[in-house]
């Protein structure tokens, strides 16, 4: 049975998560249901496109994945289901399938509009219980995309600006913390290919990574390279460019809020 | 195979809610178990009253609906196992399911103290583990209730009182806030059919909803039918009153804490 | 299908525990995974070292219980795999397996540097994702410890300090609060069966509990067993000695950051 995966920004203190996981277990019992997270922030776009094009990599092939993070709920917004490298995306067209689409061109997509999948009444504040829940169900049981929407043209969905590293005019290599984790860690959207560009012609002491007032001189290979307490840079598991303390948080020792861009200079 | 939904306050800091799963699989490998929420706060009977009446309704008939919000754990109030519209509810005799028996007459309730079912020793502390979990375990493989408790009759259930809603002397429908969730939106104990009693002979706009010191004009179709960053009211995803601020939190504008009565009130 | 357990310190806002589902998911569908906690805090191997040493009992023979408890993540630290008592532990080499291994002698154990079993490319960050995952899926498919793994003895295993209560000279039996839970209870490091044996000789009353500038005078047998808003000693759940307050939290009653030792004194 093919996986259903859940990320939206619900939380998990109500009981949006566990009603969605009843309707999709009601009309197909033997689903399996992940929950990538459900703490992105109250209607945080951004965040949750750079989750959707980066953890499905992790699943199955034909795994289902929803995401729900819909300021528009109840409004003219539409909804898509879309096949992407033989995995499945449920999303509203609000920009949340931004970093997904545009890496793949040429995605057989199709609009949610046929309500006799939908749970009735459908409501306008659930769109995730009403229609995204009984969509991935019907999905996961073998429902084709042109069964079950229309088909769209890829060009006309919706994407929002995600913010890219850029070459500055003095030839640094300008980023910007977007997600900061559990552990205070600073992600960046600076990916590794980026600087390993960027850096190519240097060698691994050739360039700089200044922080707020801090300068770090080089790239750890673990969270552990420096003393404790100690700021370093690491490639993380997303595989971008990471702020750190070892034993400590970045977000505390930096003022996070505050730091503004990241800056990779050359020496 | 049925579903076992869990609600419980026992938070997800600790292991508790793992060692209820880890019990049940003991028992039954093949169950597959749903988390509701263990947000409730320790010990709000109310709220999970209002849950346990809402959520069950999504789940396939023959669900097994475990409710462990028990500040009486290892006193000698008894817990009970119940029958009610083709679902199963196990729950603590202290009014968690008042509501819920409340819209049904007649139901087969058993109090479960057959011992030979529970896990052993039985603590003081932890009956979600030594007696919730196995008794839904078995109550998953098939056995009937008969089987797990002595039969007893509704009436001896004990209840709590659920706030409901009033018509003041002066013609006003007057409800209050029950519970707030993650969005900050603020749901009422107002229901869309006493709403729409009260609003009869109304138009939609020959209303006001007073909550403080604002005045609602009409009730909004979707989140996003204000300007972002004012109030609104809708009928909420469980079917009440909320009031919500498009792209903010009711629970910051409105000082959620001390909102007092909502009012509806004629113009 | 053997259970999977999972418990870390990387707490749930993140998407790291649902990649790590997606992973073993990846290699057996039909896995099942369970969630003890992932908030433990950042790095707390002690509190991990109780969790691991006592969630287990709970679940099916032959479960396998992944401990993510992991500062040294990337670092030259060991991962181990350990089959104790019917069970399959994989962890870290940082004490994390302390008190299981304690308990139990000559355990069959190897160490994970067999990478043909890992996903690639393995990350300096994640090990969660690229090590432990793979390994415990690969277990559940019924892959042995030795096709895993290269054997080790147990006595090379790294073992951290975990306080254990002890007699003072002047014949008090100390211990310490080593965790705090979702309702406030403080739970100590003295066990039922050191309590026994300290008061094996005096009744019920005949010794008071001392913490802080209070002194409890007995043993409650359930959390109502005082008044509410009054503290109380128990046998918590886990079999330890807990301090709790009657619908009230302990940890508030007490400034528990300050509380200091918990001393047992005879009448």
């Amino acid at each position: 049975m093919p996986v259903i995966t859940l990320l939206t920004d619900f939380g998990i203190k109500d009981e949006y998560v566990g009603i969605m996981k009843g309707v999709i277990l009601s009309i197909n019992p033997s689903a399996s249901i992940i929950d990538i997270s459900h703490s992105i922030l109250p209607h945080d776009i951004v965040n949750a496109a750079y989750l959707t094009n980066y953890c499905y990599r992790y699943f199955p092939e034909g795994s289902i994945h929803v995401v729900v993070v819909d300021p528009g709920v109840g409004s003219n917004r539409a909804i898509f289901a879309a096949e992407v490298n033989g995995h499945y995306f449920i999303a509203p067209d609000n920009g949340v399938l931004s970093l997904l689409l545009e890496e793949e061109k040429n995605c057989k997509i199709v609009k949610l509009d046929k309500n006799e999948w939908f749970l009735k009444p459908v409501s306008n504040t659930f769109h995730g219980r009403d229609i995204f829940a009984p969509i991935a169900a019907q999905l996961s049981k073998g429902k084709s995309l042109e069964e079950l929407g229309i088909p769209i043209d890829q060009n006309t969905v919706v994407t929002v600006k995600i913010p890219k590293p850029e070459i500055s005019d003095n030839g640094e290599l300008i980023g910007e913390v977007v997600s900061i984790d559990r552990f205070g860690n600073l992600i960046t959207n600076i990916d590794a290919k980026i600087l390993d560009t960027f850096t190519s012609n240097l060698n691994k002491k050739g360039f700089q990574i200044i922080i707020g007032k801090n300068r770090i001189e080089y790239l750890s290979t673990s969270y552990s390279n420096t003393l404790a307490g100690n700021p370093l840079a690491i490639i993380g598991s997303r595989g971008f460019l990471e702020i750190a303390v070892n034993h400590g948080s970045a977000e505390h020792y930096f003022n996070a809020k505050k730091v503004g861009k990241i800056r990779i200079v050359k020496k």
